[in-house]
């Protein structure tokens, strides 16, 4: 990759000169133009927008950070795909372009971030894997930094916020499975601080007293996201005293897990335990077909994107009345599993 | 986000002051450097990168390319975000960071990867989902942006590749399937033109040949790399008037969706249908436990920083003994679905 300076080296002409002839400008006499152009072409020349970026003081790029390694998030695969496709539908109308910033598993998210932000690559950023205290918030804040989060959390400083409705969810599935007769009906969450856990342990837990039924501490399942945190829980349930007659699953990627796991612990999934789930890619696959919330993922990455350019002044007024914060709704799509 | 301008501006300052004091510079005295940094984070001043990566002519960020979409390229997420960590222990020695460049399902890869190189900001390039001729290589060879390819192509310009030995998994899955017994052995292929699926289907055939068994054209399916492809390969199979009595699958995103719909049509994997897939999340975790290929994502996305890093000459010295090219293995791990 050449940049410029080597260019006029290469030529033996000046940097200006260069530059007036690959930008096209009028005071370049042809011949010039035409051995830059060549040359520019033979050496591979790419014009640096860093220059650019210096110049105009945006980059284009928006980011979407996200970490990587098997215990992932807990939104699994396809999720952020089908995400980022609805983001890149909106940011094409403007030009701008997504990257992921794919933080370790083996670094501190607030150092990374804090990295990212020194690099100066991005307009925006949208943060996902929202913790319970999140200090990247804080941080974007400070910097005055254009950006969203999936996912709220105690922090707050005002800034947008998409999240999905896990409150709405647990309220349906905890009336859903008591009016089915339903009394111990058991709960997952993340093994760690994701912000998510706290509200829907917190919202079954209040609609199961609504009812006049208690969450019983044991019936609150922690675990990885992914198929091995699945298969954990089932072993864990299968040896409880007292098991729940129905489980609700906040997350999508443990379900292939639990279900093998619950099948070797002679517990028939949908006659033994009714489970309630999220829809994945595997959801209707599964036998019995899972009962699970879903959601339009590309939906909800257009009003990520259309949240966040609407706190960016070059686009704020296009989608001045896209909301700041937004519950994302989920429907309820019945299966053979509850 | 403020620049060193604004800051500058706001001071009263000179722009070369303000520069001495932030980076720490002896010649500007305490008071003043005081007041810079004070001014520096009320105001939220962000040091651009793009000043430093103009006068480095080096980013320290290297892009991996990757689809989005529903269909994505079918290794599915969390292929690619445990191959992320393997390549960010690498890059992590060398303060680099690694961001993905996603490239809409709505978009030509070409086209998308022409508008990544114009914006300069990455040092080195990684490319997936290569297939069978493949301009963005021509593209990244011709403006001298070192890049590696996950996965091969017909077009060749030289260019470092790792790839999944599809050679060796097609032999060794068809050798123990005859070994078997059978000798109606369909495969599987993705739907559109992706390398991998001529590599693999050639190499199906070659060992069928060996054995002196042909491949039946109504045998090769092909299908998008989701459960939903999967899904339609059991119908299409259930259908046929000769039904093969093994499968192999080149993807492993597919197989939950095909061992649903073999049980819909009253096909028992592993009684009625042999099959023989790819390692995933779930593989282990299906009933019957999928016979599977298997490999380390981690390791591969070590090797694959390694081999990128040998051909950028600020790196090429610590990797020199990485070779440019490499098939990588995977290992069989019996199921119970063969």
């Amino acid at each position: 990759m050449k940049g410029i300076r080597q260019l006029a080296e290469h030529l033996d002409i000046s940097i200006g000169t260069v530059s007036r002839a690959l930008n096209g400008k009028p005071d370049v006499n042809e011949e010039t133009r035409k051995r830059v152009l060549e040359a520019a072409e033979s050496l591979g020349y790419v014009a640096n927008q860093s220059g650019r970026a210096l110049r105009k003081g945006t980059t284009g790029v928006i980011g979407f950070m996200m970490q990587t390694g098997s215990e992932i998030t807990g939104q699994g695969d396809t999720f952020f795909m089908s995400v980022f496709d609805g983001v890149q539908t909106v940011f094409a109308r403007h030009k701008l372009d997504l990257v992921a910033l794919l933080c370790s598993s083996q670094e501190d998210p607030n150092d990374y971030l804090k990295r990212v932000v020194a690099r100066g690559f991005a307009d925006g950023i949208i943060l996902s894997a929202t913790r319970r205290h999140d200090a990247r918030f804080e941080l974007l804040a400070k910097r005055k930094i254009p950006f969203i989060t999936l996912g709220r959390s105690l922090t707050d400083v005002g800034q947008p916020w998409l999240d999905l409705d896990f409150e709405g969810m647990a309220e349906a599935s905890i009336d859903r499975l008591v009016a089915r007769g339903h009394k111990h009906i058991a709960v997952t969450r993340p093994h760690d601080d994701m912000n998510l856990g706290y509200v829907f342990e917190d919202q079954c837990r209040a609609t199961l007293a609504r009812h006049g039924l208690n969450l019983d501490a044991r019936h609150v399942f922690r675990s990885t996201p992914n198929e091995a945190g699945g298969y954990q829980i089932a072993r864990e349930l299968s040896a409880l005293e007292t098991r729940p007659t129905a489980i609700v699953l906040i997350n999508e990627a443990i379900t292939v897990g639990l279900y093998r796991g619950l099948v070797e612990a002679g517990i028939k999934p949908g006659r033994d335990l009714a489970i309630i789930g999220r829809q994945s890619p595997h959801s209707q696959f599964l036998s019995p077909r899972l009962t699970s919330f879903s959601l339009s993922l590309r939906d909800l990455g257009i009003a990520l994107a259309e949240s966040l350019l609407a706190t960016m002044p070059a686009f704020a007024e296009i989608y001045r009345e896209r909301s700041a914060r937004c519950l994302w709704p989920m429907d309820l799509v019945p299966g053979e599993s509850d």
